[in-house]
């Protein structure tokens, strides 16, 4: 039997809380039978949807403090040490579980865990990061917003980061690391992005291949996989393409139903798109991470269902598996 | 009848040039018969395709120097003072057009303007600047790379100038503008969003109102309708849209043909999928504004055909007679 994997969840955030985070554990399961949950929140809530797990499989860890959707990240912190929030990262931090994930409040997830979790040796700034789709397969890109000034060294430390968290999600895959830039030559961009492609350029990079820049255009091509930049472009970037996917499929959505010929055929077409919209299933990219600490935590999408959070719980699991933080270590010094 | 607008046209920039250029010219004057062309290039390969345009609507100015698509800004400015870029520009320099249009390399329309215009009064630096469709119509987005660092001088120039361009395009609508942010918190941004938020806060916007801070996935919504970022940013944002856009498009296609049934459903379905289309066609959005100058300077995409070079002549004629420069003169100081 291959190793247990223990993953602490908060229990309590999130739309629907603690339902579908439990309904979320329940489907995990199901593929995951080497997985045990370290469940923090309301005991009595999350019992009433618990039936289909083994008791061997979880446990409790009862507390009513949570921190709410709209604190402040320091508000979240200073609801102490008791919210489920705290709890399950104290659970990592004791190393009582392998990873954290929680569908809370994003700002005070990343606050409690820079409280509590080390930084990664050598690392000097930790980054949110995501799963994006691409033609081929999928990107890591990072960093979302947790830093909105970057120096050269905290980009460099992203593009191995990055890449570790690419490798241990995909093994198989060699990592190819671009700079998010507005144009493809050298001399284009801000001095800190100029620089850093001069170090990437130098440096003996055996964890991954530095492919220069990016532009926004290419991101979605498939041709690098690891795209790196500061948390102010890497939000604007993240965010704009999640506008434009909205804009898109609700024009389409319109169009496609705006008269009767138009419902008919797509309902004759319904498989086609249905594939079309898995495809696109927001779900599936569920999951920012949060790195540079020295235990992965997971942040699932506050707004997601069941089906969502136990992607989640899978990315949790890959990434055990693939021995982040190791990799991490191994690729910094 | 009205007023006779003067555009000079670079006919040697672009894919398909001369012909686009030309056939673009016919298609626009259909509609635009109160528009006389002055047309720069090589007049033997352009009285090729004139046929349609009667001759007291046009005059060709001769010159066999051009651009090239693969020259660097410097480069193509070096070419010298008889190319039909510099020699178009020229022409509004000397009040002979009252606009100017380039299918070309942008860069080196960028920098020809700057040497041969005069700034506008009270402006420091001249913006690029797209329209992107939204929910309910379009917008003005600046700048888009001209300028990679800005001051909060530079961005409350660039809203008013955004907004002295949305108000000559729609003359019955009110430009709002907003920040490109990574959050709708006033606390957000780096230190010169959050001066220039103060500054747009306190000044009093006869010409816009200002509605405070745009994350990139709110862009579409038509909440606003002027978007304005440092060149950076802006770029970043413009390209990932244009990526995302192109990617959902092309796995809509796939899932949409990947069997028979998915084709003829399809097809039944064609008048939807081309209003889908129509909506989104780029060719409608086609045309950079460079603005800052005491003349418009209008950018084709060089790849458009002859349709999307006719729009950004209409683009052109909408500019003129809202009076771009006159408001921009009138707002700014």
């Amino acid at each position: 039997m291959s190793k247990i994997i223990k993953i602490a969840v908060d229990a309590m955030g999130g739309d629907n809380s603690p339902k579908k985070i439990i309904d979320g554990i329940n489907h995990h399961y199901k593929s995951n039978t080497n997985t045990f949950y370290q469940i923090f929140g309301d005991k009595e809530k999350i019992q009433n949807y618990i039936n289909q797990l083994p008791t061997s499989s979880f446990e409790i860890i009862h507390t009513k403090d949570l921190v709410k959707g709209t604190d402040s990240p320091l508000e979240g912190a200073k609801r102490g040490k008791n919210t489920s929030m705290w709890l399950a990262i104290q659970s990592v931090k004791e190393k009582k579980s392998d990873i954290v994930i929680s569908a809370g409040n994003t700002g005070a997830l990343l606050v409690i865990s820079k409280l509590n979790l080390k930084m990664i040796e050598n690392i000097d700034k930790p980054a949110l990061s995501a799963l994006w789709p691409n033609k081929k397969n999928m990107s890591v890109v990072l960093d979302l917003g947790a830093n909105i000034e970057c120096s050269p060294k905290n980009l460099i430390d992203f593009s191995i980061m990055g890449s570790s968290l690419f490798k241990s999600l995909y093994p198989d895959d060699t990592a190819k690391v671009a700079l998010l830039n507005i144009g493809s030559e050298e001399i284009k961009g801000n001095e800190t992005i100029k620089e850093t492609y001069q170090q990437l350029n130098q440096r003996n990079n055996t964890d991954f291949e530095f492919k220069g820049y990016i532009e926004g255009n290419q991101l979605m091509n498939g041709d690098v996989n690891v795209i790196v930049a500061d948390g102010f472009t890497g939000n604007i970037a993240l965010k704009t393409a999640e506008g434009t996917a909205n804009f898109i499929t609700s024009e389409l959505k319109k169009a496609m139903t705006g008269n009767i010929v138009g419902k008919i055929s797509s309902l004759l077409n319904i498989s086609n798109l249905k594939k079309f919209k898995e495809r696109l299933d927001p779900r599936l990219y569920n999951g920012a991470i949060f790195i540079g600490l020295d235990s992965p935590v997971i942040k699932s999408h506050g707004g997601t269902d069941y089906i969502g959070f136990s992607n989640s719980l899978s990315v949790c699991t890959r990434i055990v598996t693939g021995n982040l933080i190791e990799k991490i270590r191994n690729n910094i010094c």
